[in-house]
């Protein structure tokens, strides 16, 4: 079926009050599809759909929409059919519900929750934001290695229809501590009789409840698991994270790094609404802070040209290679800043290679500088005479040099301090080149030139 | 065990001659970690190691390892060893790793192995680097869909060994064509005697060969998929793609967004060696190219203000609100154009949403100008007087404006153009935002300063 044709069908099983063909019809469908054409109809529609289907689908659909088009439905839902429906959602997607949902409603709405429900909301809402607990879901499948491969089978049975994953199970003692874990693989090929004991992984990889996502999924790459089991203090498995997840953690980590190296204020994920429905104060708040940082940086700028002001009037030609030059030092420290933030996010760079990096990016800077050099050296020629081509060419030697040397280092030294090595943005990269260039450009116009200074009756 | 314990107990095995101890030891050990351990010792080290392991264990260290340290140690296995391992690797490795080896001895190499995988590679390797069809392994299950569960899960008992997955299993017809899929959960919970007919999902989501990899990546997971069919023109099963090839295919896209962004050249995975190992050529032609092209965009800037000469000799301290301004515009594009760009990659904004985001984008540009230009105006009465801070704060506005505008709509235009959002990058709307910027600053000095240009002899 395409995708466009979803929403017309629906309508006109609703319209004719044919709700078998409409239970047949949504079925028949994956809950993204009817999500992704709920997107595009007014909330009232997907209200009385959501009546129509039934708690259980609406859960699964709802499941799968954005936090931001959730935020709309749900003051539409009343409170009874509300609490249906969360208490058919699977355990780790009904706490990221939950959390967009007013304090004063959350309360009530808690209360009308199976008491099962309940507790494991408040068990997994304690986790903070952006931890492994927090994304985690306790409706995983863990057994004793005592019993045999039967028994096993028989369990994955009879708990399958609530677990988000049957094909990795756990194996815990009696306190509940992980101590192994066995994929459903190894169960099917193994004979009935058989021990989980002999079966079983021993210590399977792990993260903690506190550890940040980026950890579990860091580990769920390297080893190509499709979950990896989560545990406290005390060992003991609190839930486990599977690999639906970690897509998301994944995406959200690769946006934080972006918004950060584009001086933008990332936010959390679930305050961080879709672009569409951000208001315009949020927007301000994301935006401002850095714009004024860099202002105050972008002021030692306008010093350094304030204090070559003699330079400057005795050779105003000067001025039309300003930006040209401290561009390309800027432009050159982004890209520098852009390969190594990426280098260090996947894992290809480490803190100790940076010695040997340092003398490889002297190496191609110098190699650019001097062909960019030549280039605008060129055009100096034409528009101001050879000395003033000159000055230009040594400058934009060094202003690449010295803007690459900032790009690779800072994100190096951020990371040194514990921080965000994407933090080093572009826009920060380039005001600390854009200084560094001025004071570049006209100290070296200011020697060289000194003769035609002179003349003109400067210092 | 601890990470850095792996090497030292290996070099322990090695020089006793323990081959025992060091089997078990290996076995003990996760294939990535032994790759991680492998990254620091040197090349003969691992060729000795490999040697006594054996090819099973080899093949899966060497797939876990980056393409930059496969690239090293291949010249120094000998042809016989490495076309043994090269026959134990999984299907989509192989064809990753084949493509690394220079062309004579991948032709030598191809003579060497069983009749079936060489025509393996040979199926896999037509398809071009980002294709579905590229990242695909012929190594899953198909079954017709008249056999019992139980004969299905004979077939997956004895296949298993061989396949990437045995948790989905996909449904053909005589002509190998593909129109159902089952999950292992689903064989599972049935009756051993029901047919598998009765438990497929009819016409499962499926990608083709020639889709872009980026279309896998986001079927599986809008429909949190672990396993995507590749069928070809006719619908015929061709391969799957798994989850752990679409993690790398994550990371991948983000990482060539972010390079583009910062106005790097992405190069195609298989060239793209880890920063350390990519050498000093290869780096300047990945970042030169860009360089060049901004250094004669910023001529328009400098020419912008060859035009304005007159204004600038006559208000010199001009010249010191000259990077600040212009800084900032091209600040406040970058950070629109980050957030457009991650917008569109997300999903979150769609072509069609461009008039509503012009208007709101108009009113927080207006808002965060307002405010840095008051910020600045205090500076600009300290510096130069009421005249130059009206001056400065009324160009604030405008670049501010003129920014986040070039910022916002760059991405969709190049989207528009069926290019990468992200080509947008930092340095182009900056050097954008710098033309701009310098136009509309002494556009408007000329004009409002202009008795003060009149008395100092200007035009």
């Amino acid at each position: 079926m395409k995708k466009h044709h979803i929403y017309p069908t629906l309508k006109k099983h609703l319209e004719k009050g044919h709700i078998k063909s409409l239970l047949k019809f949504c079925d028949a469908l994956h809950p993204a599809d009817l999500a992704g054409a709920m997107e595009k109809v007014p909330v009232s529609e997907t209200v009385r759909l959501f009546d129509k289907v039934g708690p259980r689908c609406a859960s699964k659909v709802l499941s799968h929409m954005g936090s931001g088009d959730q935020a709309n439905i749900l003051p539409e839902l009343s409170d009874a059919d509300l609490s249906e429906i969360i208490n058919e959602m699977s355990s780790d997607d009904r706490v990221d519900l939950i959390r967009i949902i007013p304090h004063e409603r959350r309360q009530k709405l808690m209360q009308m929750l199976s008491r099962a429900e309940r507790e494991d909301i408040i068990r997994l809402e304690r986790h903070s934001e952006g931890t492994a607990g927090a994304i985690m879901t306790s409706e995983y499948i863990a057994f004793s290695e005592d019993i045999t491969v039967r028994e096993a089978m028989d369990i994955i049975r009879l708990e399958a229809a609530d677990k988000e994953t049957i094909y990795f199970t756990y194996v815990i003692d009696k306190e509940h501590r992980l101590f192994g874990s066995v994929t459903l693989r190894k169960l099917i090929l193994a004979k009935t009789e058989t021990k989980v004991r002999e079966l079983m992984h021993l210590d399977p990889v792990r993260v903690r409840v506190e550890d940040d996502q980026e950890i579990a999924a860091g580990k769920m790459k390297k080893y190509d698991l499709l979950a990896i089991p989560v545990t406290d203090d005390d060992e003991i498995l609190a839930g486990i994270i599977t690999h639906d997840d970690i897509h998301d953690v994944i995406v959200e980590e690769a946006t934080e790094d972006f918004h950060r190296f584009g001086a933008v204020i990332h936010e959390p994920p679930d305050l961080n609404l879709s672009m569409g429905q951000a208001g315009i104060w949020t927007m301000i708040r994301k935006r401002l802070p850095w714009l004024l940082i860099l202002v105050f940086m972008n002021i030692f700028s306008g010093a350094g040209i304030a204090y070559f002001e003699d330079t400057i009037e005795a050779v105003v030609a000067l001025v039309f290679f300003l930006p040209l030059l401290i561009g390309s030092g800027g432009n050159a420290g982004a890209q520098s800043a852009t390969l190594m933030i990426r280098a260090i996010a996947v894992g290809d760079v480490k803190l100790k290679d940076w010695f040997g990096l340092l003398g490889k990016e002297v190496s191609v800077a110098i190699g650019i500088g001097m062909i960019m050099g030549l280039a605008v050296s060129l055009i100096g020629i034409l528009r101001a005479g050879p000395e003033v081509a000159v000055v230009v060419a040594m400058t934009m030697i060094l202003t690449v040099l010295f803007g690459s040397l900032v790009g690779m280092s800072l994100p190096f030294l951020l990371t040194r301090l514990k921080m965000d090595p994407a933090s080093a943005s572009a826009p920060l990269v380039t005001s600390i080149a854009d200084i560094g260039g001025v004071l570049i450009y006209f100290s070296i116009a200011t020697w060289y030139l000194r003769d035609i200074i002179a003349a003109s009756g400067g210092v």
